[in-house]
Formats: structure tokens, C-alpha cells, sequence
């Protein structure tokens, strides 16, 4: 069975424990809103502006915090605010776009100096999944997508954890262009 | 040779000629600013707010004018200002999504009752050119195109007529999901 589900990341934001304390105050615990499918993930009821040159842009906030800042924007979103960011895995942020992040209920601002990134289109994937599959943490994947735009999305990252859920995920762009809208599965074709 | 130039069509507006009237008054002649690929067909220096339910957007207007006012929006524009449309080819506009066009420099309104569309993907081509790749009038095809983000993009319909050049156009958010920026090529698969 090569089916996996395919979910759509609208775009976000993860903060490092600094940064909660920069745009919220110190000690601050966001609010969580509700569980995603990746295991402990989840989105908070707080929103950040991300602005750039030409732009700015509301976004969620995903917890729990990380190590690094990141902030996962669509290249429409990149382009709406005047970012050039790359496609990246996540996590690897090292040298990415720039961004200030503002919080609209106190004003508060934090400027990233690196972390604003095109998510790589990506599957998570269990041990005991990617072996049923037949993939391998890191191989790259071309998954089809049937709908009224039908599909083959190739450049796909296979990421094999046993924290993770089996899901595939893909940015709003992605999403758009092959009506990945609602229970959508994609099978892994080569 | 089943290559052929990958074109991104931005959001965009065609007019009317009694939308002219109403927008910019009666006898407005619409400023050509550059030529577009497909032969008579140009961009104008006018601009236009395109404005549903959950806000609104600057579109350019094409010259020259049609027969019907018609909007193309991405699926990212459309949900962004709030409003559901379907995915069509051009001219097919009955009974397609709502809009209200506003002219930021006069405030004149014009209130479009159908014609907003997401454009199904497709590619024009020239009698010669269709018979060279053995393609025919309506026919749906898969393109590939290689990039960051390689992909086939199925659901792609042929358009064959003397008055085209020959050349693929996709949407922004089509374009931002397989990379095609620049010049790019894809290729007919199947």
C-alpha cells in the first residue's frame, strides 16, 4: 500500500522559547487551540504578523516551541510580502530569509534575522509505514494526486521518525494546484 | 517536439466594453503598457480592485476588450478575497462566481454578477504546431515540467487556433508549485 494522506500547511510559525518571551513577555505559555496530526504539534490561539519589504501577512503559531525560530510561508506569501526565501526542509534555516515578526496585540516586534522558509514538500512517515511502503528516510518521491487537477508532484522528501504520524504535506500553493481539498490521499508513484 | 514555453498568467481582468464605459466613462480608451505573447492581446497601464466578501485585490485589466467582462483569479486570490469560484476555461463563464470591480482612481464600481473564474490549465497552440506534436482541439494532456519542484501537471486542456502562439499558462499558485520561473519549457507526456 503506497497511499498516504495529504494535508495542506497553511502558512505558520514556530517560536523558540526567546522569541514567546520577546513578543509576549517572559514566561509566557501560549494558548493551545487544537492537536494536529503530528504527535504533540499543535496550533495556538495566538497570531503573529510576519512582515517584509512589501507586506505583511497573519500567521498561526504552532507549538510547542523549538530550538530555532522558523517561519514556513507559500511562495505566494513570500511574493505578497517581498521575502526571497528557499525551499527548505525543516529545520534547516541556516542562511534563509529575514523577517520581522510583530505581535498586534501589544506591539511587540522581533526581528529573524534568518528562519523564513518554503517548506519542502515532504512525507513523515513511521518506521513500520516507510518499510511497508518499500522508502527510506530521505529518499525523494513523486506522489499523484487525482482531482479536477490532477497531478504528480515530484521532489518529494521522504522523513521516517517514530514520533511522526504517516501524512504528506504540502503548502497552499501546492494544495491549490492539484485541488488537494479536504480527505485527499496521494499514492507514492516511482 | 512535445516542448513547449510555460507561460504564469498573473490574476487578470477582461472587460467589457460597457464595463469601460461604467469603470473609467463612456469612450474610455484603455492604455496598452506592453504586448502579451498570444498576438493582439496586451496588458493596459489601468488597474482595477477586484473586491469580494473577505476583501480585495489589484488585477490588471487585458486589452482588448471581450464580449463579456471576465476576472481570472488564482485559488489563493480567490479564497484570500473571500469568493468560490470554478475552475473553467476562458469564455465559459456562466453561472461562475461574483465580484465587484472598483476603479481606485475615480471610485466608479461595477458589480459583476458572474465572471470570476479560476482558468483551467491549457495550452494554445497553432493548427501546425498542434499536428507537429499530435495533439488535437479540447484534448486533456499531462505536462512535465523539471525543476526544484519537478512535476506533471495532468488536467491540462489543448486549445488549437490560427489567431495563438503557441505556449502553456498556468496561475501563480500552479507556477509556485512546480517552480516554473522564467523561462521554462514543459513537455506533453501523455
Amino acid at each position: 500500500m503506497k497511499e498516504v494522506l495529504v494535508e495542506t500547511s497553511a502558512r505558520h510559525i514556530h517560536l523558540s522559547r526567546e522569541a514567546v518571551d520577546v513578543l509576549f513577555g517572559a514566561g509566557y505559555e501560549l494558548t493551545k487551540r487544537k492537536d494536529l496530526s503530528q504527535p504533540g504539534q499543535y496550533a495556538c490561539a495566538e497570531k503573529l504578523e510576519v512582515v517584509g519589504p512589501k507586506g505583511k501577512l497573519k500567521a498561526s503559531i504552532l507549538g510547542p516551541t523549538r530550538p530555532a525560530s522558523q517561519v514556513e510561508l507559500s511562495l505566494t506569501d513570500a511574493r505578497t510580502i517581498g521575502v526571497t526565501a528557499p525551499i527548505r526542509e525543516s529545520g534547516d534555516t541556516a542562511g534563509s530569509a529575514a523577517c520581522k515578526l510583530v505581535n498586534p496585540e501589544n506591539g511587540a516586534e522581533l526581528e529573524l534575522t534568518e528562519g523564513v522558509i518554503i517548506a519542502k514538500r515532504h512525507i513523515h512517515l513511521t518506521p513500520e509505514a516507510a518499510a511497508e511502503m518499500g522508502v527510506t528516510d530521505k529518499q525523494i518521491v513523486s506522489v499523484r494526486i487525482e482531482s479536477e487537477r490532477t497531478a504528480v508532484l515530484g521532489d518529494v522528501v521522504i522523513r521516517v521518525s517514530e514520533k511522526f504520524a504517516p501524512a504528506m504535506h504540502i503548502d497552499t500553493d501546492e494544495a491549490n494546484a492539484c485541488c488537494a481539498f479536504g480527505t485527499v490521499y496521494g499514492t507514492i508513484v516511482d
